[in-house]
This record gives structure tokens, C-alpha cells and sequence, in this order.
């Protein structure tokens, strides 16, 4: 088992990360405590961990919707959760994000674990205090920075993941690899790979916990592919669309002279294993009007991170993102519409 | 007009604070803005400033309600908020409340100015960071603590101020006076007292803006108010409670040997002044009930903060609360009963 520790700049809470295999059995959980589990994990190991240590258990369905984070809340003043009680979440990045709200929120902030068990969760999601909500007006648009007082992270929950999560994950980790470390980009996905990707996250979130400035670079890809994704009714995964936003804003950033046409094919390669395919009924106006809801927006102007290389995402003078003029996003989405196809068979979804 | 700074330890934002008169009318606000008023503080000074400032203007009825703060919402996405939208709440604790935990989580955060307009909110709500909603489980029990970017205090919104709500303030002075600063106790309520009022709370804030330890000197009364106002289904204005729960915790400080009989006849003195009467229907068993909603229980137990002499709240070793064994807490309530009189007619609600 690893260690590490997350201490972001001003923040009141320092996070234990812990990174292994059968960490799930290991004595690393407080016994004051509730455990918060989407129906799969729950299944398959929240019952389990909360028979071990006699704590309660919610299952709850892997939406982030204020009706769930309302039971949530039910759920802790049933028990009768005080300031000193530990939420578990245990499951995919969407509870992860659901839980983490309730508990920032729940009597202004109690003791958080998150136990993610898929490589979207353990390289994202999990990592770096941001909880969410979504609305009718926009994906997370209701969220808080709330850092957990422990991260377990156990490989062996991922031994059943199915294909399509796999992808979900990878396309963090190359964004990653894009913006910020060329060393993740398109490597062999092992356990050394999504600690690395763990710790480039880790790296980035330290700096820059409430998103001044570098920790936009997070966003990029996220931009257009919030939009596919809001587009999509949510059900487009949110690796896929980070997938289809990444290589679209890598285009752009090609678009705008900041990226070379050698470096952009290069990026495109291991975008090949994803369906780049389109939801479906999509339209360029319905497309922007999604993009309305990106929350690094001013006014009505859309912004984007851009990238210069593989693994260097532009500052833009410590800012990370800039407007883009209406032809240069026209001419990338052009592009977008030849190159991803509209059989969203493909996309699983 | 006076300025002053609050800078609480490891926020990420520090606070302008001006105090004074006519401020309403001075250049200190953004332009890129909405107003979040309550109803009287809208019809008074919110159309004229939005008019002015050229922003738009919500008005809310002041309960710290989910439902209000779904309205906030959907209100800061319908007129197009941004990251950079600043939100004023302006009105009286209740909206400084609301409105503040809505714009802790619109977007993860967006910038907030808080223009109190009642004696409470500018010696306590607005103070501190601590925003909220209640819950039919318990006051406050949603919420965040989230620093504005300034605290706008105009003297002249004092100056159409009910004589309850004068009260109300002043129960909160009196109980920065008991816990904290002997020299708030019972003074000529005027402009330098106020100052004086936030200047008090603004140096226990800095220092310990979680609550960790220190900032539970500002719970006492809490406890035993809390649950009062909850018995009343929140009729009760807080001010009242915090009085009623302030002289008797005071008692109870004294029942478990902190206090002197000398230094708590003193305390009686200035309590003269509030209508000192239990709610409607009252039974200490309902009571008990309501207090374990107080956020500073662990498991089933209550912890009070304690009171050594006018202006010294007991330590604990940094804990700065303590757990009340159930015969010295009924002994408080013996005398309550008694010299709380059941004539709600008094107490004006």
C-alpha cells in the first residue's frame, strides 16, 4: 500500500490518500460513520463494509440530482449523524460528487471518505474537492470545494469494471497527459498509470484549489464535451464526452495557431479506440446553446483552455483559458461533424 | 465611513467591511451584480439600488428555506450568472443566510456582498461566513461557511427598525458581552456599541473561522434557544431565543459550579427587558427533543458552552464546550419554567 498526502493551499483539511490492492479489508475506516454507496457498489461491497464495521448504509441511484442529495440529508438526520460522523461514498464518480455536496453541506461540513471504484472516479473525480449537483440549467452547477479527510483507493475494485468504464477513465488520463504531463499521455494502462495520473491531479488541485488560475487546465475538453454530454440528456458517459470534447479543443487549439497540424495528429491516434460518435439529434445551435451553461464563462462569451503541445496547456498569463471568436469555433465544429460519425450505436449509449 | 478588513485563517477570500451612514448611496457596489432582498428590504432600499446599479432584483420572503433557495437558483440562471456575477444580499439575517449558502454553491461560489439591514445581522449573521438553510430536522442544518467579499453596514437602514428587532439585536450583543468582551455588557445601544459588537466577532472569526474550538463561545445560549425557537416552529424570533437560552445557560453555568450566584444575579439584570416567556405549548420533554438537533451534540449527548464571569466563556482545554449531566440540565429547567412566564402574548409572536 501507498501513501500520500494532499495539502492544498488554504484549506482547513490536509487529505490521506490511500492506493493499494484489498484495501477494502484493511482496518483504514472509522466506526462513526455512514456509507453511501451507488446500487453496484453497494452491492459488492458496501453491504460487506458495513456489516464489518456496524455502521448504516444508503443505496442510492447514481444520479447527482437535489431529489438524491435530499435523501442523503434524510438519511444523516434519521441516523442521527452528528458533526463527527464520517460519510463514506463509496462507488463511481457520480456519487462520489453527490455525497461529497451532502457532506460539505450537511450541518456546514462533516468528516468526508471517498472510496471511489472506477478509474474515472480514482483519477478525477475523488481527486481535488469538487462536489456537485446537477440542475436543470447545467451540469454541476450546484457544487462546493470540499476536500475529504481520506481517499482509499483500491485496485482490486476495479477487477470487474466493465469495458466501457475503462475508456471513461482513459480519457482523463490522456487529457491529463495533454494539458499538464506528457509522461501520461498514451501509455499502457497499469497500476502505475493511474497513480501517476493520481498524483499529476494531485500536483495541479495542491496549487490551485479554488480554480484562480491553473486549475483550469483541468477543464479543457470539458468545454464541448459538458455541452455533448448536457446534449445527450446526461446519458452520454462523461469519459466519452471528455473523450470528444479533448480531441475537438485539441482541433481548436490547432484552429487558433496555438497547436501544430504534426502534433495534432499525433493526438488523434489514441482517440481511435473511442466511438467518436455524435448524440443523437445533434445540432451545431443546440450544441452552443449547451456550451452556454460551461461555468468559466462571462456573459454570454465562451472560454476554452487551449494546448501548445502534448502536455503543456497555454497561460494565457495565469489565466488558462481564452475566448474563442465564432469562425474559429465554427471551423472546428466542421470539423467535428465530418469526423464523428451520428451512430450513436457505437457510443454505447 | 469606517473600514476594516477580516481576514479569517486559511479562507481564500478576505472581507472589506464599511460601516457607517448614506453608504446605500456610495459608489461601493459592482455593476456586474443581482440583488437578493427580502421583502421589506426590497420595497425600502433594493428597487432604488437596482434601479440605480441597473441590476436585477429578487424578492424573496425571508425563510431560509430549500424552496428559497431553488428560487436563488434558478433566478441567477435565468438572468445569466456567471462566475464573476456578484450576488447582494440585502435585507435581514434570514436573506443574509440564504442567499449567502446559495451563492457558496451557484457554480461552486460566486463573489457575495452582504448588506445587512437589521440591528442581528449586522452584529452577527452578517458576520462570520456561516450561511444556512433550515430543514425540518433541525435550524441550520444545511449549510457552509463561505466569506463574503463585503460586508456593506449602513447605520441609516437602522433607523425604520421595529422595536422587536432592536431587541432581537441586542440579545446578541448581550451575549458577546457574556462569552467574550465584558465591555459590550449592557452598554447605551449606539453606533460605536455596534461597531464595537462586530469588531468583537470579527476577531473570534479570525481566528478560528471552522469552529474548531474558539468560535464555540458564540453558541452560548444556542442550545437551549435553538431548541426553543425550534419548539415555536421558528415563530419565535431568534433574537428572543438567544436571550431566553443565553439567561439560562447563564443559570446553568452557575448550577454546575462556573459561575457565582453574585456574577449571575448581575447577568438577570439587562434580561429584564425581553419578554421572557416559553412558547406556546411548551413541555421539557419537547424541549429536550428539539435540542438534539444542536449541532454541537455527539451521538445523543448535548454539549453547552459555558460561562466563568461577564465576558469569560470556560475553556475546556480548547474545546470550549462541555457535556451537561441530565440532573444539573433539569435543574436549569426547574428554574426556567418557573421564571420563564407561559404568557406568550409577551413575546409578541
Amino acid at each position: 500500500m501507498k501513501k500520500l498526502l494532499i495539502s492544498p493551499l488554504l484549506s482547513p483539511v490536509s487529505t490521506e490518500v490511500f492506493f493499494g490492492r484489498g484495501l477494502l479489508s484493511l482496518d483504514l475506516f472509522p466506526k462513526n460513520a455512514v456509507i453511501i454507496a451507488d446500487e453496484k457498489a453497494a452491492e459488492m461491497y458496501g453491504k460487506n463494509l458495513a456489516s464489518r464495521l456496524n455502521v448504516p448504509l444508503l443505496n442510492i441511484a447514481s444520479q447527482k440530482s437535489k431529489e438524491n442529495c435530499e435523501k442523503i440529508y434524510a438519511f444523516l438526520a434519521q441516523v442521527n449523524a452528528d458533526r463527527h460522523t464520517h460519510l463514506i461514498a463509496l462507488g463511481g464518480g457520480s456519487v462520489c460528487d453527490l455525497a461529497a455536496f451532502a457532506a460539505s453541506t450537511f450541518m456546514r461540513g462533516i468528516p468526508l471518505i471517498l472510496v471511489p471504484t472506477t478509474l474515472l472516479a480514482m483519477v478525477d473525480a475523488a481527486i481535488g474537492g469538487k462536489t456537485a449537483i446537477d440542475t436543470p440549467w447545467g451540469k454541476n452547477l450546484i457544487g462546493s470545494i470540499y476536500f475529504p479527510k481520506a481517499i482509499i483507493v483500491d485496485l482490486d475494485t476495479l477487477t470487474t469494471l466493465p469495458e466501457k468504464e475503462w475508456l471513461n477513465g482513459r480519457a482523463e488520463i490522456l487529457k491529463m497527459g495533454l494539458v499538464f504531463d506528457p509522461s501520461l499521455w498514451n501509455q499502457c494502462l497499469d497500476d502505475d498509470l493511474i497513480l501517476k495520473a493520481m498524483q499529476a491531479k494531485i500536483s495541479v488541485i495542491e496549487r490551485d484549489p479554488f480554480e484562480f488560475g491553473l486549475r483550469r487546465i483541468l477543464n479543457f475538453g470539458h468545454t464541448i464535451g459538458h455541452g455533448l454530454e448536457h446534449l445527450s440528456k446526461n446519458e452520454m458517459p462523461h469519459g466519452m464526452a471528455v473523450a470528444l470534447g479533448s480531441l475537438a479543443e485539441a482541433h481548436l487549439s490547432m484552429q487558433v495557431g496555438m497547436l501544430s497540424q504534426k502534433e495534432f495528429d499525433q493526438i488523434k491516434i489514441p482517440y481511435q479506440q473511442f466511438p467518436l460518435a455524435l448524440p443523437c439529434g445533434y445540432t451545431r445551435k443546440d450544441l452552443i446553446e449547451s456550451m452556454k451553461h460551461d461555468k468559466k464563462k462571462r456573459g454570454d462569451e465562451l472560454r476554452f483552455v487551449m494546448i501548445e503541445e502534448i502536455g503543456k496547456a497555454s497561460s494565457f498569463k495565469g489565466l488558462y483559458c481564452r475566448y474563442i471568436l465564432p469562425n474559429e469555433l465554427n471551423a472546428t465544429l466542421d470539423w467535428m461533424e465530418v469526423f464523428y460519425t451520428e451512430d450513436t450505436s457505437r457510443i454505447g449509449f
